[in-house]
């Protein structure tokens, strides 16, 4: 294993196949994972619709269905509006990390001034597998499918995340 | 099985053997176990010595230690302060529960506006079994081992917990 | 009555005929009416040009025109910036409601998750009567009499609402 | 009238003969009265054992009862904790008022900072009537029917007052 | 001297000649000079992209260079978002002055409102002299030695900052 | 110079001869000095009579009479309240620093998490220069003109310091 353990930080609105990739090479990588929920104030707007219970539930799934519970966190981070003071959060919310994989430029930049290990990444099919691309799936009465891990997809369904994306951007006719 | 998801929150400064058998009669009762970890902010005080990532690592281990780490959820829970409204912040934060366990009447009182479900727990060994003792056995340089599981033991020395307790009151020789 | 106390929440920038309207009705509906002044820390913006303190005080006089005084409360209501918990501030600062009036989707979304009754109301003419639309006849140099009560219009005047909004907007010659 | 709109300041944990009198006799000085809810966001504490919308409850009973509803205004304030700032929060969220009635000398000379006009009250029966005898007398079972106005007495055994600062201090058996 | 102590604000992002023309005109008509930095908490955005550290730094050069140190203080402000109480939140931190220079519209009302003397000034070169342009001649690989004092431009280049405006906006091909 | 930037925190309340004493020693030691004065949010309060503005003109006026104002930064430091992060907001707000002197234990452990080096200073005279002493010294009616720089001296006369103190303890007879 290269990393002892890695920290992985995104919004997961909601964890799609991107995500689960990443996942899954850091799984191969770093002998645990933190996954970093952030944003975990945000719910119910376009940008961020899922509260953070309801994504620590989805990714606890995606562990399970994975055999990585056991060596996996999931650690929700609260925004600080603080920039040059978000990594030393990070690193207060979390078990002590070696490594941060990330594809967010300013992320990068903030844990460098830190002098911690980063590594960027390349998210695979970046036009397809986005949570934006998911959200206008639903608004033009598209199936996604294909965007999201099936045990999300259920979840989704279940969390009624369709509805209240509709509702959210005005789509509903009550 | 009595619930679907219960919910037990605490501060865990740090987690010892009376949280351990709070932990252990839930697992009974209840599919699966939500352990908020209250005031997560807080660290490097004399009642909040440990900080939140070092929490979680120690409820991972012992959670790991008692076979139940694919059905438990630890989730940080930063202080809203202003009662009212904190039960809320509960909610939004855990994946969805039917109950709350806890031994602290505010947190009862505060969930019963929400016409959440309660259960009064009784602490066993109260008198000996709280962060407190913990802390003055560490400043009269008595050893607590009897006090919390093994494997918490361990983390607390690899953080150098005593160490902190220690110079937090000021008895360093510096 | 339907209704023992409803809840009417809107940012109130300025009161309008669309308000008057829907506060007419909850006054035959419900025996007594709370009006939340929400976004209550914002003032001197273009969106929220007005400060607390004067919306208070036109929605005062409204209610006294009303001959409605007695059984209304004014409430101000602090952004809480964490879409989830917002319901349970709103429930914090009001006098026990039974019942919200809105017209926004995601303020009965949110007080759904509570299991709290909401009644969506169309505003009428609501191409006429909001604050966007005073406040572009403003800085067209045009009158607004038409859209607000004559009560408020005296108020605006007196508070130099006009004049605030061209400043806002950048339209002094000075 | 000595006073165009004078603002009166307090928590009102709970609202007191004290209180009470100071009301009447700024309803005799002043055309219009403002009084200020301190502490807002603070409830379920034993200093702060109600919440605001409580609080607002009892004071729009208790300026009904005096005839004087038409010309008051009940505003919360929530504490920002950060004191040479405090008075501009409460000009902020207040119509414009032209004297604070003040006993609390901290308030006082923070509203001299911006030259607003004060007036230093002395509270009557300063012995009796203050929220802490009326929660000793509760938490000794006896009754304070004489410290506060008949009105509230009724409102505060409705809201399960006097078992709230049991709960509060311990006192249940449950 | 026209004031005992001028107030002078802005983000400086970065400090520009049209920042140093206003500081040399006040040093003529003022005993002392206060400059405050606004939206200190700001760093690493494309509109605020250095860290309030940074900004006392090149400030401290720039006074030096223009012997004024000592007649000079600079003193950071984090935002409040609350337009209607910010003067107080700046009144707060600065020793006491007796005038404050703007050109910024907002700050001029807000201050009025307060009874403070306010100056409008007109910036020289604004199609220039501002942040903007010298962010969007970095994006295009242009230079900006003309738009700042020698002594900044210095800075800027040692801070990495033409790097951090490429990697803000996504320009790095890594 | 051992140093080319060393760090000094504290709250200034206010500033008397054993701070003195430490700028002094550090001004020998470091080229240039950061006072970073805490808790910034402050005022008006026993613990913290003085407001923010008030303490960094008498930082100030010091450092001119040590002769050393071009080569110190004066930077006030809001608090964060969350004491892992603390020294991150510190190092955002200062130019960058290579050395913190302190002789509180919190602070020393804080930074050494951050990996920054660290100074413990012995203060002398510890019982008799501390602002509690001189607090002290108002109340009981005695002069202590001995704990402080004559420069202080005058300006917390200027500032009425003592009868601040009186009031906010109480002391008044108005």
């Amino acid at each position: 294993m290269k990393y002892r353990r890695a920290l992985f930080i995104g919004r997961f609105q909601p964890l799609h196949n991107g995500h689960l990739h990443v996942i899954q090479r850091i799984l191969q990588e770093s002998e645990e994972i933190i996954i970093a929920v952030g944003s975990a104030q945000e719910s119910y707007t376009l940008r961020n619709p899922l509260t953070v219970g309801e994504r620590i539930e989805i990714i606890h799934d995606v562990l399970k269905m994975l055999n990585a519970i056991d060596r996996a966190y999931i650690v929700p981070i609260p925004d600080i509006n603080e920039n040059a003071v978000w990594p030393a959060r990070v690193m207060e919310y979390c078990p002590k990390f070696d490594c941060v994989y990330s594809g967010n430029e300013l992320v990068i930049m903030l844990f460098e001034r830190f002098d911690i290990k980063t590594v960027r990444i390349q998210h695979i099919k970046r036009n397809l597998y986005q949570g934006k691309v998911i959200r206008e799936r639903i608004l033009r009465g598209l199936d996604y499918r294909d965007l999201v891990p099936e045990i999300v997809y259920k979840k989704l369904k279940q969390f009624g995340f369709d509805e209240r994306i509709k509702r959210l951007v005005g789509m509903q006719n009550g």
